[in-house]
């Protein structure tokens, strides 16, 4: 792992994501831009000193010095956004797979740079975008797919949280403050935090891409730097329309995405806060809601379930199922085997639409809501 | 009553509504534009033949001729949005208060000449904007006006239908004939019918007016002449944003009329479908549900209650409380006294400000999507 | 009517539930055991003066005095348990038609005594059972009759309260005051008020009736008469087993009748606090939720219906809908007409059976919760 | 472990629940009565074969020989009932900690052996009774603690499943079948797999114990040798009442535990379906629902929760809540110091009471549903 030291929240989550199934073995890291820090929290780890490292190439170097057979698998890379792309070419060059945390990259460039890298080691690139990894999202994406709500007319997807509504990168929060900076997090902070989820979750229920988009970027609090709202009208390639929002100023919110999804012939509706169910809406049917772990779930979101109907699994579990394919994935990498067809997992190219996605909203958004055209700003 | 003839929805509504509180009595008609048809439903409502007329003109001058004491104290008009001009015009010209379905009128030019006649005649006018009329409505309106929000900064308004998602104005459905014929519904067909219920009830409860606008609308089923979608972003005056929707092809969804509203220190959130609670949101404390009729709501919406809590009351009660209020500004007016401070129903104006914000919003829809200013609009 | 003066609850919603539809007019009553409170609540109903009664036997003699096509049609009765039997017997032998609220009687040799005076007089005799009016109330009959659940097993029925966690009864609350009188409300509190609508409930939608009980009473509130809690275990004919309780000192809670029904294929649930739903859930299915106003209603339950889906009917229409069907029994007999076979209203077989169940449960409870049969108690 | 061998449930959970903190590695079991399934299961826990056992009893003898640092520092018991107790005393008096399955022994005879062997030993004994690890749970206890909820009247506590509606154990369901058997589940099969947990819920939110219960068995499907269904009126020690059912023949519920307490002042409600919520109703205020991971949560509860509000806990993790408290305790046991006094997981005296209630259940119930004393049963 590198990043993920003592406090930080999100390289907290990804071990106990790593644990659950155990498959995974945290033995190695780099987990601060600090050495003493990353060394405490290798201490707080129970690992062995001699694989906690002060700063990553030197982790690089070190494990590569390694046999084959005691060398990492691959690396976690849990550090704030302005460095996940150097930190990820690095290791993908020296021959590591990747699983990286979101948004893929500081900014659009690097993005497609890092496209290249994957592309060029052909090692495995996972990108967590953990929220696809919920058993009834997949049911959904099965729905979708297998005609159940007919032509796609229409999605409304929200991200709401309230968390931003005081000033908390001047009262030391670290990760409002990097969010919200942007040397660190891009041009872009809650669109890149969160909204780039929204993009992400719609895409792989739906399938859909955006074609054009106009958005409105507030900032709502006093002295910060980024937008802490935005909102979308949305034109998908196809003709769906779609309404987006992201926000982190929407008090009592907690972490209230979710998602409704409106075809011809059904709609379907999933909020991640109870994410056991998913509803699905007819026009002349009384409503259903799939509840996660029963027999009439399909394949493809009952294997990523691991405990009975009725006994919910949530977040963590999500997470896992992220990393539980990436797994699968890296397992055949490292055997010399082909990357089974079916992991399902966010890849380098979903990282690049999202990429996509954050810069063509800033560009829509400080040309003061302007429909804009997502393939204009690819190059 | 002008309109609501047989199989007519919302004429039996505006009955039921009426009938509910024992203070009014529907006593004289002309139901239909064909005689024969209002002759029949005035039987089928048990009333005096004399009093049910071929047509309003007919109406108008009989009731006239009637005593004071005997003659109609209002007129509730409730026929398609093409004749609520001239009919209401020419009954206020006659002396009579008068009750309106919404929305106000055909276009804007109409409901601000509708406008003049009413402030010339001094008459009663109330438009039947009905959701208003819910008691927790008036609670979050009331949460707003004392600060437990704080600073608004963010609506989210959503209208979603799904009735309309097959071609009904070619399959003898007419009331949905007459809302896509641009000669009748006028130049809006789902932002004109629900849009503006979702404008009216954003304003009552927030007291925000939209200073700007960008509409896309879309017709999505094939042969349809106005829209039956349309998505909005909104910018209120005083920094506020918005998010706005109508849809009438969002399958599976009844009749979801729901609004959120954030400030700096509070947000709620309001279900038409689930119209007794109330969820009120904080950053650190649990989130509270107000309850219609316990005895922590304010007097404001308490007086619109007329049960116990735990019975509930829904749609007809609401819309009665329209009329309830209605019926006390009219019974001052019919009586000579000035209409008291405090009643509570939708005024000519709300209807002005209603067709505005229809107008507001073909303009920019027209244009492709692009940001429109309300205040332009009005002459 | 005779009862619901001033400040009586259940009068006034009796009269809005006669009112709704327009098909019943309020024209006379005796509406208070005091003359002169009669004689105001008339006023407040603007009734004609003659027609307002001191005293139930004038209204009697009065209104027989008059002819035919003016007197009333039937009595609505809506005082306190104690005088519910007298009254309707007396309307009934002088040839009225009654409408009466519940429970029946005072106790069950009354109510064995009254029904033998509606099988001798052929009167319509209605019982106000009204949670049974409600439409998905009628679906889930429906559902139960065509097998939807297979056979039935086990009922859960609850109905919570918490409006007598004080001791009102010696507050000035008149409702509390005679339900907790045994001279007035019987021998029982709360079963008799609310106990009883559970049963009436659980019989309506199921069929089923209950062989053995086990009641346990419990009077929590010091000073208390009679029980305000009580919990039951029940057998019913034919294997069923259910649960079933009521309490008025359930504190948060408000009105929150509720059931659900388990049978061998599936199982159903409604909440009366939210009663537009009907949710049925299968062992291999998704859940259903069953939304009045729908096109796959039964037509059982949409004849019940006044506005479409979305547009949420509650208490009030529920109230109403055994007025309408009562309205109908008395139409034919007023008319000479055989009461059609397909009305559905609570009749004095109801009555008695919820009378029978209060009985049993009295005696049960007073031997310490000893399994008692029904049938043991009914003369 | 003992027990949890391949497609065994439970024991899989508990492989999760100790892995998630990464404070328990898994290092040695016996799987299995079959050496030979054991031997497998260990190579698909990736575990070292010398420490996979054939059976328990070489376990202890080889583990016991291991250097004391290399040893197993407890073990975790995921048998069937049946010997539960054989297999924890054996490891107790061989030196080692014990987390056991719940429930705690085959009948109350055993169960009190057990308890004095495990005061004998002064080992760390923990149950696992894993729906007290909910976060939320913990908060109820706490609100009941600081008398949020006045003096405690009554509580219903449902437990209601359908999964055993079907004759499951004749069609090769293994869980099914040992429940279901006398022999190996002991005298009751839905009271001793369900039951116990909705009287440890409730004991462990209240604090009420029983003191005395009416229970109705029920066996619904045919060929059961067990009752599948289990209702209770209960008595509490002090005044208080109490509802209580388990049920595993109810078609469509899933795992559906749930409780309300009533008070004089506040009631609450938690349902495990949707465990990141806590409801609390009050008489005169609004209502409020409590969320996992925000700051007004009590340290009690706030302990429990490893990732931020809106960003939903489970079962698994409530699960591993038992583990990591019983870790704690073991910890400072294996380090020789005292076990800290607010290590809050399920003890063998938990265990004790809940055989108690079974043992206390099943005399009713055989007597036909006659009120038993609990205080009665145990000698």
């Amino acid at each position: 792992m590198v990043g993920g030291g003592r406090d930080a929240f999100i390289g907290a989550v990804h071990r106990m994501a790593m644990r659950l199934d155990g498959k995974i073995d945290l033995v190695a890291g780099a987990f601060s831009s600090s050495p003493e820090k990353s060394k405490l929290s290798g201490e707080d780890l129970l690992l062995d000193p001699s694989r906690v490292y002060p700063d990553y190439n030197t982790m690089i170097e070190r494990e590569r010095a390694l046999p084959v057979a005691e060398r990492i698998d691959f690396v976690s890379i849990v550090t704030p956004n302005r460095t996940h792309v150097p930190v990820a070419k690095a290791f993908l060059e020296a021959g590591f797979n990747v699983v990286c945390d979101k948004p893929l990259a500081f900014d659009l460039d690097e993005a497609l740079e890092l496209e290249r890298t994957v592309q060029k080691t052909g090692k495995v690139f996972a990108l967590t975008h953990n929220y696809t990894g919920y058993p009834m999202v997949k049911e959904a994406r099965e729905l979708v797919r297998r005609g159940e709500l007919g032509d796609l007319l229409k999605v409304v997807v929200e991200y709401p949280q309230g968390w931003m509504i005081d000033l908390l990168e001047e009262k030391g929060n670290k990760g409002a403050a990097w969010r919200t900076d942007p040397q660190q997090g891009g041009a872009s902070s809650c669109v890149g935090d969160i909204g780039t989820h929204a993009e992400n979750l719609t895409r792989y229920i739906t399938g859909l891409k955006i074609d054009q988009l106009c958005a409105e970027f507030t900032t709502f609090v006093k002295g910060r730097r980024l937008e802490d709202d935005a909102n979308f009208l949305v034109r998908f390639k196809g003709g769906p329309k779609g309404v987006l929002y992201a926000s982190q100023i929407s008090v009592g919110e907690e972490n209230n995405i979710n998602i409704r999804v409106y075809g011809t012939k059904a709609s379907l509706e999933w909020h991640q806060e109870e994410p056991n169910d998913l509803i699905v809406k007819y026009p002349d049917a009384p409503r259903r809601t799939y509840r996660r772990g029963n027999s009439y779930i399909s394949e493809a979101a009952k294997r990523f379930t691991r405990i009975p109907f009725g006994h919910p699994e949530a977040f963590i579990e999500a997470f896992a199922n992220i990393y539980l394919e990436a797994a699968r994935a890296i397992d055949a990498e490292v055997n010399g085997q082909p990357v089974p067809a079916d992991c399902d997992f966010p890849t380098v190219a979903d990282g690049v639409e999202g990429m996509l996605f954050i810069a063509t909203a800033v560009r829509s958004a400080k040309a003061g809501g302007v429909w804009t055209s997502m393939a204009s700003e690819k190059k």
